[in-house]
């Protein structure tokens, strides 16, 4: 099987490209002294997650109790469930528990900490700091975070077992030493939150920061026990604007079919839209470089042509202009490319699966995904 | 089971809304003499299309073969995979027709058209127009009409059907005298291909036109033999600002959990995100009338709340500024609620069912979905 024998769309993954973005990742953190915890939200595979962790490693941080349950099963039990838990979601963790996992929960919140310590479940908690992002999480200095330790291990059998912090306001970053300047806010934060729990008595045995531009950039990890990128191991044009990794890295694409030509409109028509691409449209941000619409339209080989992006996606169909008329003959109606998402975890969960490709056009394997909550 | 007690974020339906949209298209075709064929790429449901169709109703409009299986498989006979076919997707095409599908495939192209005719299977084709969206389609009046139609009979065994067109340029229409106008020129494109067609002595069993824009104002559908509007069956924000429907109409919503509050930001997290929601923001066009964001809360009744919508997605997380701190005391972390989504065909894609409720809280099914390619 090969690229030209699957149906259309059909999401594709390079695995030379996937397994060099992890090894970069890896031994970036290995010079730093400090753990990896991929999160698993952008690929959702326990194949890509076992290339990102290393064959022997059970460390992943996930997104759903979805990924969670997927991931034990596929041998991965050290989890950390990145996102705040609800009190109605804490059976499904302590099933998890009972299964073997090693599952950590986060919270920002004391009423949600009360509830964790009045469910009854042997619960692992890590109190989520706000780095600056804004998003979910307490000030490293607030009186919040003293209140949410106690509450959790109000009851006894709950217990803290330390901080999480993301620097999600990485992604506005648009040089290496901006990336490097909140990379060392989000260090500091949740180095100091971590002080103040351990002065007060509790557990910091996970001190947990990332994002793939402050993973990339970040110059000391000191007093960091682990990093979380995610998407790192695909990476996307958005990544690649941002200056995470070159457009070269792009493990990546969705395969699509041209299915129509308007020389007089001067543009053709893929059979890739809003649900095979997403409506992302994060890359907007560098428009001033060049419109990369919806996605970055390539040959077969994965080669971007110059200029040739999606500019108008409907539910199945992408619209990319021709801006010079030779892209008809190259690109007849039936032709297959390949297209650059301008994010990938947002591209990669309308499809169930990968099919995998290493450098060329032969089809060596099928990976799944878990998708949903 | 109530939704208090799903797993959030969970796809809910209401199938008293659903069956009162489906009603009042079915009766507006019926007024005009016009048979009815929904256009199921919005729901991907085979319970959905029922409704929709009517019990005995065999005929749908798909847009990917793997819908065309799924509804096969469901007791659907006559399909129109609505999205120009290419040629290495005409061998699934056959096996359909194989399996017992009257399937019928459009094209815009006539080297698509010689590979139709060359490939020998018993294909029945409706050729696009083009009634000015400026999509796919070619000119009612154009050449390529004929050539196309030329081409598809030149081997004696596939065989012209029809003409198909669909006016998605009524989505820019703001009022119902807009989208009358377009639903003339839609009709009109068809009728005069159409005619081209038979006067040239090929069939013309099908003319087939629709959105939910044109099949809502069009005030006369002469000559058309079909109408395939699609998303009018839940309705969203998008076709409620447009004037297809009524904010109460909408039986799509997707049910969410408070995960944080920030009153300092004066904000409060959902699990609900750019993969629960969509990233779509085709309300953007409505933003001056206040904005929707990525979708507006509703209580867990399903009444929304003025004002209150997701003006920031991540991943996992929607963000929602609350303008009345009365509202962190009516949704604390752990409340559920009810978001309407921009766009309904984009959010369901993310689910691989529906909770179905009628206008309680009462989980009253399950219903599939057929998502994917």
């Amino acid at each position: 099987m090969n690229l030209q024998g699957l149906p259309t769309p059909s999401l594709i993954v390079d695995r030379g490209k996937l397994t060099a973005n992890a090894a970069t990742m890896k031994a970036r953190m290995d010079v730093h002294g400090v753990s990896l915890r991929p999160h698993a939200k952008t690929a959702k595979s326990a194949a890509v997650a076992r290339i990102a962790a290393g064959e022997s490693a059970k460390a992943l941080a996930v997104s759903t109790l979805a990924e969670a349950a997927y991931f034990l099963e596929n041998g991965f039990s050290d989890l950390v469930y990145a996102v705040c838990i609800t009190p109605s979601k804490l059976d499904a963790a302590r099933a998890l528990l009972d299964r073997g996992a090693d599952l950590k929960i986060i919270t920002d919140n004391v009423q949600v900490a009360r509830a964790i310590a009045d469910h009854g479940g042997a619960h692992r908690v890590l109190i989520e700091i706000d780095c600056g992002e804004h998003r979910t999480g307490v000030a490293a200095a607030s009186p919040e975070l003293l209140e949410i330790a106690a509450a959790v291990e109000a009851a006894g059998r709950a217990r803290v077992a330390g901080i999480l912090t993301h620097a999600g306001h990485s992604y506005a970053s648009r040089t290496p030493a901006e990336a490097a300047e909140i990379a060392e806010a989000e260090r500091a934060a949740a180095v100091s939150a971590a002080s103040r729990l351990r002065e007060a008595g509790f557990q910091t045995l996970i001190i947990s920061v990332g994002s793939t531009p402050t993973a990339t950039h970040g110059r000391t990890f000191d007093g960091v026990t682990e990093v979380r990128p995610g998407v790192y191991v695909f990476q996307d044009l958005f990544q690649a604007g941002i200056g995470s990794c070159g457009l070269q890295d792009l493990a990546l694409s969705v395969l699509a079919s041209v299915i129509s030509h308007n020389p007089a409109r001067s543009s053709l028509m893929l059979d890739a839209g809003g649900l095979a691409l997403s409506k992302d449209r994060s890359t907007s941000a560098f428009d001033s470089d060049g419109d990369l619409g919806f996605g970055l339209i390539c040959g077969l080989d994965g080669a971007p042509v110059d200029g040739f992006a999606i500019a108008n996606v409907h539910q199945e169909h992408g619209e990319a202009p021709v801006a010079d008329a030779a892209l008809f003959d190259r690109f007849p109606v039936g032709a297959k490319v390949r297209v650059l998402p301008n994010h990938a975890c947002m591209t990669a969960a309308a499809y169930g699966q990968y099919h995998v490709v290493d450098g060329n056009s032969a089809v060596i394997d099928v990976w799944d995904r878990c998708n949903g909550w």
